[in-house]
């Protein structure tokens, strides 16, 4: 059987077919996402599609479903067309590459509708007959595929009289809604591809996708260099307010490497940086202005007021990234000062705007940042965690990083696990809620968090633990490990009082926004932990401490980086991006400061809930 | 009698008004342009302004006229508010600056309407109670004055925050329609500039304007620095064609050209390059192509195709020309790769698109561009004159400058004059004009150019002057000038050829678009010379030689500098700009040289016409 040639337009897509095949058939098995309104049958007259090169003999159904103009000018359907010899067609319903595709975190399905698109045109030639300007052959061919009249962005009309006589005035042009923002020799239409990143105080993570297809091509990570500034978002703004060139230096230490990362992501994944065209940002508020260079210094001053909330889009050249020059940055609405673009883009991914049920979310940092609600309306507040529970001020604190201990079980006897397998070398967040937990439990510690006598301990499970608890320094400890050789490792009095600060802010902070919506936790469906701390902390611990209302313990997910999976979703989709900023504009923040009965709240939330 | 001050806003302009004056009659006296519809008899209700501080009582008309919620908000009526005070008010009907100016060329009125607008604002204090925003709270502000939305420029967001806090949330924010571009602290309504340049081959003249009033505040021009790469478009084409960095460089030298040109204006004119928001931009096709940076090869090669005809807007950031940062420059359309810019400013200027009756108008340089027609239809060519009609290729020629001589009359004896006045050193091509047609007059060449034998010549005009027809190399020669230790100077026989092949060109491009039009000599009303050129020519000699259709001598005007004048008007006024793009799609270009008649015409019109 002859196998012929079949090339689909725009996207320059080119296949082999059997001889007599219906060009219907060709499409799906391809999985070109087509529309067959009527299943195929030659009735609807839906499917249009115009041969560009090779041809059958026109149906009967096709002369009275087309006008006579129509079918001078090619138009065909695709369920009536033969493929009887190569064949060019080019695929007028599919306005825009949208696939349904599948994005890993929570398992939320989006339709992938690019920011920037591709369009393959063959302009026609000039001649002493049609001496129309370069742009206008562009223009009208690209309103004649489309409809809909376009502009032409400077940098491109720039390039445009070069690269259309490069390859015969053929181009590929890349399109932000109706206006060109670039132009390329030939036919480039099959590579579309863009980077989200999630920009955290710590680390940067970059997902390189398919713009076509929403696929993930490659992940990539780093620590972000405004470290070197400072360790948190307040030495940062200290940073910028101390130095002249602070913001500057800034600025361009996170430029500096997000352009590392993207080439990173696309080595790792065999891609130029060149057909790279969009970039998603997320992060903080801070970071979000110093991405942007835009002073930070209002954020750290009382009422805490960021420059914008919108979303903001600028031109990559703006930033001299370098992926293509016709490419834009796309970063994501802020809510507030302290509840930045990252907090929406969890928002997004948990679809919280469209939850029938009410939820409550989680995301411990330095910040807290808290959001409750569900369609029907949105709380979301920043609560002043402090660095517990990323170790800082702990005796034995550290990171969670190799050495730490970051489980601790009280079982027949303690358990301990250590990232990385060997020996501990101090405690990490989570590790010190397993362990007030296991405390609590014991009735080793009273629920004001007082270390409670030893000797006065009479309880089996108590028993069990109580020749851990030491004196240190003064006052009472709980000995974690001491290894012979080691290093000892406790938890203190002082250490549970910075865990109570910590746990405090955040319980408060779930408080003030139930108070507000007047929602009962009997009224949240399901709590979600989002970030590196919320998908590593044990539930059970943080609802024996009260830092998540312990009648929720059953209801908790983990949903991990929440704020790279929306960063993704606002990257491969206009309308998910466009949503993210609804989404922003209908969370009413909720400024713990300037609640009345704050400090009230906050004292009380201090405490760890009653154990009997 | 005691005085007080009245501020307006948003322009800040202050006055001085005696006690008990009406608002209105201050309004009339400063020259603000702002309607009173009834007369200022406190009836219609439309001429209202805010009270921003300073009052007196409502009038009684004013409460049925104003709804409470404005009462509150301090809204007015300016024809019945008293000056007892000093007074600062709002002027809310007047929208847009808009007065009548009168501008120099073609005593064309045009109402000022700028590109970019100045807003000044009072913007609310942030609050723990209201922690909108920066840029949200200066959108709320902007929106309450003007009623639809905005949107940031990223270069304006980026500096919100600090200029917000500079002169305690006062700004003054600029617009571009509904998108602020740039933000400034405190009041800076007072000044707002801009600059006109028409970018010739070899001169750049740029028109230093107030945008709020139309004047113009000072001219400038320089040699366009091009010129060291070629002396003619063609030249620089080619250099661009043979050096890897040739667009690069003759894009930098008219735009360094332009930067030195703007710091001459305003040190001329006593302001500040940073008050320059707008620039507009006109010129032939290929200087605005190496403005722009676009390739102009495309322009030297057959079918003559620019890259673009439609109006191009930018940047000043994109072409770093040292104005203010929120400024644009306004590119004028192009019609065709030899009709350009230039044309439709002069085109503009002329008004042609709205006039009643069919007009000629003739710029004269290398390349002749012709235009003719009225509100009905518009046609428009360009005749490659070659440069004659500049002196070049013509024995002793040179350009109007100081030595040349510019006029030759054929009096009771031959009188010259001579630019500068001191000895001649050479002709130019209104003296090359002048001198030929004098020939003809006086029988002294043929209607095909030939110089007749001397002895032959019998009439009285042409025994005046024989003497002065001399041999030289072979053939004869007309001379013009003979001073003793000067340089001899005549008009040769080749020189007459030339001329004919110049005004053959011209002349037969006039043909072409009569031909084209449907239209002859007795339909033209008037013929506009515009250029330098243009205004040099003594028009009888035009008419004698046939460079212009006899009959129409009389109805000739010079308009001068219109492409100038063109861009003053686009840059001073929104509907002048729009306009001029309208123009350019209406103009039908004609190709001589795809006309299949052209060569016949050309042939016909080297001859000069019949004087008896």
């Amino acid at each position: 059987m002859n196998n012929h040639k079949v090339r689909f337009l725009p996207e320059g897509k080119q296949v082999d077919a059997a001889e007599g095949m219906i060009l219907k058939d060709v499409i799906n098995e391809v999985g070109i996402n087509f529309d067959f309104p009527c299943g195929g049958r030659g009735t609807c007259g839906k499917c249009r599609i115009r041969v560009v090169s090779g041809s059958d003999t026109l149906q009967e159904q096709e002369t009275s479903l087309l006008t006579p103009d129509e079918q001078t000018d090619g138009i065909r359907l695709a369920c009536l067309v033969e493929v009887n010899g190569n064949l060019t067609v080019e695929l007028l319903a599919e306005k825009n590459v949208e696939h349904q595709i599948l994005l890993s975190s929570l398992g939320r399905k989006a339709r992938v509708k690019p920011h920037l698109i591709k369009r393959y045109i063959e302009v026609e030639k000039p001649t002493m007959a049609d001496n129309r300007p370069d742009w206008q052959r562009v223009k009208d061919s690209l309103t004649k595929q489309d409809g809909q009249p376009v502009e032409v962005h400077y940098p491109a009309l720039r390039t445009l009289p070069v690269e259309l006589r490069k390859q015969d005035y053929t181009i590929t042009a890349v399109l932000e809604q109706n206006r060109v923002r670039g132009v390329e020799a030939g036919n480039t239409s099959d590579s579309l591809l863009g980077i989200a990143f999630d920009i955290g105080t710590t680390t940067i993570v970059g997902y390189l996708t398919d713009l076509y297809t929403g696929r993930e091509l490659s992940v990539v990570s780093a620590l972000n260099p405004q470290t070197r500034y400072g360790a948190d978002v307040i030495a940062r703004i200290t940073h910028t307010l101390q130095h002249d060139q602070g913001l500057d230096q800034l600025q361009r230490a996170v430029l500096g490497a997000l352009d590392d990362l993207i080439g990173d992501a696309v080595a790792k994944a065999g891609v130029d940086r060149n057909d790279v065209y969009a970039i998603s940002v997320v992060g903080n508020t801070c970071m979000h202005h110093l991405f942007l260079g835009i002073s930070p210094r209002q954020l750290a001053l009382s009422p805490y007021v960021p420059a914008i909330s919108e979303p903001v889009v600028v031109d990559v050249t703006d930033l001299q990234l370098n992926v293509n020059k016709a490419g834009k940055v796309f970063v994501l609405p802020n809510i507030a000062g302290f509840v930045g673009a990252d907090m929406v883009a969890v928002l997004l991914a948990a679809e919280l705007d469209r939850s029938e049920d009410v939820k409550l979310i989680i995301d411990i940092g330095t910040n807290g940042e808290i959001a409750l609600g569900s369609q029907e309306q949105l709380f979301a507040c920043s609560a002043a965690a402090g660095p517990a529970f990323e170790g800082a001020q702990i005796s034995c604190g550290m990171r969670g990083a190799t050495g730490a201990i970051d489980h601790v079980t009280f079982g027949e006897q303690l358990e301990t696990t250590v990232i990385g397998g060997g020996r501990a070398l101090g405690v990490c967040g989570s590790a010190l809620l397993d362990t007030v937990a296991g405390l609590l439990e014991a009735g080793l510690i009273s629920e004001k968090g007082k270390f409670n006598d030893p000797d006065a301990v009479t309880n089996s499970a108590g028993l069990k633990y109580k020749e851990r608890i030491i004196r240190h320094e003064g006052a009472w400890a709980f000995l974690l490990s001491d290894e012979p050789g080691g290093k000892k490792i406790m938890i203190t009095q002082k250490d549970v009082r910075e865990l109570q600060l910590a746990k405090g802010a955040i319980a408060s902070g779930i408080q003030v926004l139930m108070n507000e919506s007047g929602l009962e936790p009997a009224d949240i469906k399901e709590v979600l932990l989002a970030g590196a701390f919320g998908n590593y902390l044990n539930p059970h611990s943080a609802c024996v401490l009260g830092l998540i209302p312990p009648e929720l313990e059953d209801r908790v997910t983990m949903i991990g980086n929440a704020a790279g999976a929306g960063a993704k979703l606002a990257l491969v989709s206009v309308d998910e991006y466009q949503r993210a900023a609804a989404l922003a504009g209908k969370v009413k923040f909720v400024e713990l400061g300037a609640n009345r009965n704050f400090n009230h709240i906050f004292a009380s939330s201090m405490l760890f809930p009653s154990q009997t």
